[in-house]
């Protein structure tokens, strides 16, 4: 089946999405896409793990205006959730990272770039409008590769790096395997050569990046690096003191090493760790505005949204991405108002308890 | 199918009204009444929390006599419950807002109308008998609305005013619109206009009220003013201080923000803030007189009861009601007889134990 | 479908009784025996609750015989359980409550007759062996029909009143109700009159047993005075201080009030309150020769078993109630070999830990 | 059906090889594999119990080289896993021992035969190439057969004893029970006669080893003695102090007492008592690399794979014993790095958390 072009009335909310790309894409796809590491216990642990504090609202609070504005890296952007850098979005829809940009450029929400997107950078930054755009970088085996890499997304526009250095070697993708997934004809990574994939553990370890490496971009960009894959409180330090722009706390959606735990149960250990004066982004597992809500409020400034991104565009293609956004933005400010918060800055643990039932 | 005329044999608790209700009532009007917010996660809470708590019964206590009068606003309550404000009761049974309170008499229990109500609020209240009936207030955009309501509901013989603070906006009802509910013909708040209700979320918020609408509303009228919707323990304290009669700890049913803690987790927590004089009603999941039982220990005067109701009505009417409301008044007794409990006063935190298995 | 004249082969443990007697049984009477009361949260929990302790094995301990001996009442018994006085065991089998007799003789198994049996008391004790046989009393609303049924059991030859003092008033049976459960012909409570039960919550009230009802039977009788289905510590210590010769820490099987805790997470309160030298039998929830292992441990000088009778009568008879209480015997004593106890009296709280996974 | 002579690509994982294994073995045999005792609560203790820790991955660490070497009595390993001694090999393929001694050899790992062996141990040792080969023990009733078995085990090359203590008498296999099993024609314990196995409780008892047995036979052989299926505390001191050269913490995959403590949560309990200079092996339940990875950090220097041989041997024979091992070796190295672990010495409680969702 091809993706829909209106949205259907019985979307409610991101499930519903799931739903939906799970009718519409070839198996194969449905299972890269939804699947995760090993036995998915991560995955599911990152969606279950926002149950585990429970909102208190506050009422006939007097809050009549809600801003959800935040500053990242200098910039305001209207709402504290970027894209997360999604790769192969033509396996979604065939409009691919071109149509999830314009989805989220209608929504005024930032975006980061993969590097293994399945359209050329320069092609997709083309429909950027006011929102902020990253670049999102593997390093790659050759040094002139990686370099060559930045300066592409530099000279386009892209105005961070966020360098993921959570998974040096592939996950054990066993649901993808057992569902036999290849890339189809078409959809590759156009921004790289097929060359500079290694194959097999030793070959990946080899390519892997360290601090050391990081240390060496930062001397050759002018653009913040941000490091996207934190989860044990010692790397965030380390990263902090190496002096990155900021973190993203995450498991990459549980696709690299299961048993991690939720991203969202690390933010607050973190927090605490690093102090208030170092940006700290958070994914994984993040599917309601409560969720957002509830990120911020442990420690977040902002949120990254990956596999929705896919859920949206297999449905509804840039329309879609578009509601999606749309369906968070409302959500949120709606917990946001029903909690009394008029700001970002105004979310806080006092509107969360754990009470265990 | 229509409601029946006569209580089938196999019902003999609520979870089997609402399991008869689901049968009988057209797919769109259950899930408006069964749905809560977003993935109900709330409302599954307050049904469940109920089991965090076990009952420790006393044997040979000699208790002869099971008196469950309670003192309310001045009033003397043949049992401490009294019917919550449900909307649009046309959308259960013809009947509407009059079958219920003719149960409800019936069964000698309070009753509080929803100014959403589809029957005029001077007709129902002709059917009251000896228990108190009290009116639930939505506070209208415009102040002379609000006003005129009130005054009306004075005038009819309401006995109290319950001021709905937790539903500023409307809630994420996603069961409900993927049902594509619309309210059918012939059912209607017909106690206000259609243009004094406010869409969008600026709108909303413009028309909410403030603690300062509640003052001004105490100062416009000689009814006890109770606030319904408290989950916070400091919005219950500000309650107290602002010198309100009372307030009802609820979440809505779970209608309004998901992942709220069920209400009956925040009673002793409330409780134990405002102290013992001041008037706490409950709401929210309770299907057991063994609940209502858990409730008062844990600090409640008295509960209100929701959904079962339009169970009930859709079930079969006011005789449905009346017969619901039975079964809850023998469960209270029998758990306050089997816990050597003979009046209202003997119930408290001595008969529970958390015992995790 | 009748009872089977064999034990097929694929009949391991209890729970293959419980399997077998839902084929064989006619619905109502499969519910009136195997449901419980309300949403049946204590039935659950009884069975549940004993997963709550791990065993801890000890190896190479040189035990080479096994002792299940007890002494209750000063009576020897060889193994620490009896059958629980289950009402109208007719409706499970036609043997009724000489079938259970017989079984129990088999095994050696001290047996409890119920005020309901559906068989006349001097009857059954007729199958008597060696093992002992107890009188379980429900008090009647005339003191003269009590003390004539307690006369008749003494001469009869029964050498213990168990008092069942949980049960003032009928427990709220939802699916025996749904069930249409009504007695049917032939089984009936032969040792007692009709007219002696009382009708409705007052008329169960006014006829209900108190500690002065205890203190008058312990004066009119020689027999030893068990009470059971004590929960609350403090009713433990009454007891005790009354002079009773023990109790049975029981919650009905979840036939009363549901959410009481398990019985047996009582267990350990109750003995730690009144101390070693006070007789505790504990029931409900029973189903393995390990949960028979730790009730001991913590703290029950015997086991009462309650359903798992009417599963096996149901299934196969006398032969089978035989054959049910073999595998309690059996699994009993692998579990003591494993654990290294040669004798009821090593069995102890080391021998158990609580570990959540 | 009989086993694969290829891998399906839809086996991704050891669950995986459970699934094929269920599909193309006669259910008895199928049925006596996978099953456990009583109702399996141990079996799933084990496999779920890894889910309570939580990896800590560290991020550009610097590691290139993953060494899984370890030294287990005085032998060097190539990787910390041994294959552990499952019964009656041949139940699951006509090659048997062979055929899983053939996919250890494969891989180099190490390999332990069952004294209930379906193949002459010295064929089996015949197939042994680099990785060491041990001998388990269950001790006969005769002294004299205890004996010839190990001098036929030493003279063979088998160069430990691992004697099995935690099975003094059969379990309670009630799933095996009720599908009927027995051994078919053509597998049998070709290593003992059939008069050495006792029968019955009491004969069981009067046969099992004791502390003194253990002595005996350290006085009896050259080779290094450990004790398999250990869970108390005490008697990993116990056999430490008896000057044995390890142990084996195992509930014996929860095939003998249900409703013990799965064997991990057990293991820091015991490294902390007996100290870091004792060997102590692990098994029960280890499905995945990450489950090898969690037993060496909470204190296991090597673990034991049970299951999945059979499942593995059933599946494709020799081969997916192989690629079952590869998949596990492949598994552990994958969270070693992710880890930032390049030797197993690196591998400790500082990359787990316990987090409760």
């Amino acid at each position: 089946m091809s993706a829909l072009t209106t949205i259907p009335a019985d979307i409610a909310c991101l499930a519903d999405y799931r739903r939906y790309a799970e009718q519409l894409l070839p198996s194969p796809a449905w299972h890269y896409i939804d699947g995760a590491s090993a036995d998915e216990l991560t995955k599911q642990a990152n969606e279950s793990a926002f149950a585990r504090w429970q909102l208190i609202p506050r009422v006939l609070s007097g809050v009549t205006n809600i801003n959800t504005q935040v500053n990242l890296l200098g910039q305001m952007h209207q709402f504290p959730m970027l894209l997360a850098p999604v790769a192969y979005q033509k396996l979604a829809h065939p409009s691919g990272e071109v149509g999830s940009m314009q989805g989220a450029a209608a929504q005024d929400i930032g975006y980061i770039l993969s590097t293994l997107a399945s359209t050329a950078l320069e092609e997709v930054i083309d429909y950027k409008q006011s929102a902020d755009c990253w670049f999102q970088l593997y390093v790659q085996p050759d040094w002139h590769d990686t370099l060559a890499l930045i300066q592409r997304a530099e000279y386009a526009g892209y105005s961070a790096l966020v360098i993921t250095v959570d998974a040096p070697i592939n996950g054990l993708r066993n649901r993808e395997q057992r569902a036999g997934f290849v890339l189809p004809a078409g959809v590759s990574a156009v921004n790289i050569t097929a060359t500079q994939s290694p194959q097999g553990l030793q070959a990946c370890l080899n390519a892997a990046p360290t601090w050391q490496t990081i240390k060496q971009i930062m001397a050759s960009t002018h653009l913040p690096v941000i490091l996207k894959g934190i989860i044990a409180v010692e790397d965030a330090m380390l990263a902090k003191e190496l002096g990155v722009a900021g973190i993203v706390v995450s498991n990459h959606g549980g696709r690299v090493l299961d048993t991690m735990p939720a991203s969202v149960m690390m933010l607050s250990l973190i927090r605490q760790a690093v102090g208030n004066d170092f940006l700290i982004l958070c994914d994984s597992g993040i599917r309601r505005g409560s969720d957002i809500f509830k990120a911020l409020a442990l420690g977040a400034d902002a949120v990254l949204i990956g596999r929705p991104i896919m859920y949206a565009l297999a449905t509804a293609g840039p329309l879609g991405v578009a509601h999606m956004l749309r369906i968070l933005k409302d959500e949120l400010q709606l917990t946001m108002a029903l909690c009394g918060c008029a700001s970002i800055a105004d979310i806080s643990t006092k509107h969360l308890i754990t009470l265990q039932t």
